[in-house]
C-alpha cells in the first residue's frame, strides 16, 4: 500500500504496527518480536514499515523512555541510552517521521478511537505514568513532564523510588515495586492476595490504593470524561479492575463531592486493542500543547 | 467610556473591577465594598459597571462558588445559595455577560497579563483550588472539577475535610483549616510559628507541606511553565513564600527527577495586581476546553 500512515508501538518484547487510511481506520496490522538494542529497534521498526506499506505517507513511533525532538533517551528495557530514532528512520525511508513516548502515543490513540477529544490514559506498567490529551492535542508540558504523576509522593516516609523520592505512586503501583513488595511476580500477586497470602495482600492493597490516587489526581486536575487504564498491571492483575473500582467507591462513600464526580464510571480499560500503534500513526500530525 | 470590556471580581469583602480596551490594556479601575446576599452582589456589580462604562461591550464576572451556565451556586461567604447572575446582569445592562468561578477567572487573567498561554493558578484562600489554562483556553472539565486539587487526600487518616474526605490538601493548607489547627487566625500563625509556638509551628509546617504537594500535582499533571500562587494565605502569611520554596527545595534535594523540573522556579505570586478582574473581563470570549 502507498499513502497510508504507519504507526508503530515498540514494546519490550513485541512491536505492534498498524496502517491507517485517510479516514483514520486501521487497514492493516503487523506484529513481530522486538530485537533489542538501538540497531535491533531500528531493524524491527523498518521491518514493520516494509510489511505494511511500500511508500507510507508518514511513520509514527511510540517507544518507552523520554522522547524529545525525535531523540529517545533512557529506554532501559530496550537497551537504548540515546537514539535519534526519527532521523534514522526518515533517512532509511524518506517518509515524514514522528516519535513520541509510548504512553502519550497510547493516549492519542484512545482519544482517536474512542472519539474523546479530552482524555487521560493511566499506564500501570513497570512504571506508572499518564498521557493527557486536551481538545485533541497532546499535553506535553514545559518540562516534558505532563502526566508524570507516578512520581507524586503520597507518603514522604514511604518506600524508596528509583527517582530518588520516597512513597511515589510508582513505588507502590508500578509492576516492579509490587513484585518486590509482594515477593513474587506482579501477575501472581493478585491471585496470592485473594487466596490469603498476607504479604501479597498488603502489597496489592497498597498498589490499588496508589492507583486510585493516580486516578483521582487526573480527575481533580484535568477532569477528563474518560480515564483510560492500560499497561501490564491492568492486564495481568485480573483482580485489578474490581479492586480499583472498589477502592474508588470506598473513597467516594464518605464524600458527596467525590460521589458527584463519578470518577469510577469514567474508567475504561484499553485491553489488547492496538491503541498505542494507532496513536503512534497520528503523532506526525500532532502539535502538542506547550 | 463605551466599547470597553468590563471585568468584575467579587470577593467576600470587596469588589474589584477593571475596564479593558481593545488591546487588552486596563484603562480604568473601580474598587468598592461588597454588599452581601444575592441582591447586594447584583447591586455591587451594577455599581461597578456604571462607574466604568456607559455601554460596555461585554461584562465578565468572577465570583466564588460553583458556576455553570451563568448560574452561581454555593457562594457561602457571599450568602448566595443559587443566583442566575449572568441573566440578571444581562437584563439590567443589555450587555453580553459571562460568569466564571473567581479562581478560574484569575488564571485567565494571569495567562493574559503574563503572556503565558498555559498556566496553573493555585489559590490558597479559605479553600484551596487551582485554575488551569491550556493554550489560552480555560480547562473546565467534564464535571467542572478541573483544578479541584484541594480535595485530593494526601492522608486517608488525616483531619476531616468539609467535603467528607479526610486529609485533603485543603484540610491542611486552607486558611480555615490552618486557623483551626493553629488555634489562631491564619495570618497570625506564620509569625507565631516563627517565634516558637509549637502548635502554630506544626500547623504551619503541615500547611506548607500540603501546599507543596498541590504545586507538585500541578507540575506533574499539567507541567505548566508558570504556577501562579494567589489567595489570602499567600498574601497574609508573610512567611509562606520562603517556607514553600524551602519545602520544594527539600523535596527536590533527594530526587534528580524533581530537581530537573525546577518546580520552585516556576512559582510566581499574584500579589495585589487586579488579575482576577482582568481575567473576568476576558471570560465572555473564553471557550473553555470541555
Amino acid at each position: 500500500m502507498t499513502g497510508v500512515r504507519v504507526g508503530i508501538d515498540i514494546g519490550g518484547t513485541k512491536v505492534e504496527a498498524v496502517a491507517l487510511d485517510a479516514s483514520g481506520a486501521v487497514v492493516a496490522r503487523d506484529r513481530r518480536p522486538t530485537d533489542p538494542g538501538p540497531d535491533g529497534v531500528v531493524r524491527s521498526a523498518l521491518a514493520s514499515v516494509r510489511a505494511l506499506a511500500a511508500e507510507p505517507a508518514s511513520i509514527g513511533i511510540g517507544i518507552p523512555g523520554m522522547v524529545e525532538g525525535g531523540v529517545v533517551r533512557g529506554a532501559v528495557n530496550l537497551g537504548i541510552a540515546e537514539l535519534p530514532l526519527a532521523d534514522v528512520i526518515a533517512a532509511e525511508t524518506g517518509a515524514a517521521v514522528g516519535v513520541e513516548n509510548d504512553v502519550r502515543a497510547a493516549a492519542v490513540g484512545a482519544s482517536h478511537v474512542w472519539e474523546t477529544p479530552t482524555i487521560a490514559l493511566l499506564n500501570l506498567g513497570t512504571g506508572v505514568a499518564a498521557g493527557v490529551v486536551v481538545a485533541g492535542r497532546l499535553l506535553s508540558g514545559r518540562g516534558g513532564a505532563a502526566g508524570e504523576i507516578g512520581h507524586f509522593s503520597i507518603d514522604q516516609a514511604g518506600p524508596a523510588c528509583a527517582c530518588g523520592q520516597r512513597g511515589c505512586i510508582e513505588a507502590y503501583a508500578g509492576g516492579r515495586a509490587l513484585a518486590l513488595r509482594a515477593g513474587m511476580p506482579a501477575a501472581a500477586a493478585f491471585a496470592a492476595a485473594a487466596s490469603g497470602d498476607a504479604r501479597a495482600r498488603g502489597a496489592v492493597r497498597d498498589a490499588v490504593s496508589a492507583a486510585a490516587s493516580a486516578v483521582e489526581i487526573l480527575a481533580l486536575s484535568i477532569d477528563p470524561p474518560v480515564v483510560a487504564v492500560a499497561g501490564g498491571m491492568a492486564r495481568a492483575g485480573g483482580g485489578l479492575r474490581d479492586e480499583l473500582a472498589g477502592e474508588l467507591d470506598r473513597r467516594a462513600a464518605s464524600s458527596p463531592f467525590l460521589r458527584e464526580l463519578r470518577i469510577r464510571d469514567r474508567l475504561r480499560y484499553v485491553g489488547d486493542a492496538p491503541l498505542p500503534a494507532v496513536g503512534a500513526a497520528l503523532i506526525p500530525e500532532q502539535e502538542p500543547h506547550g
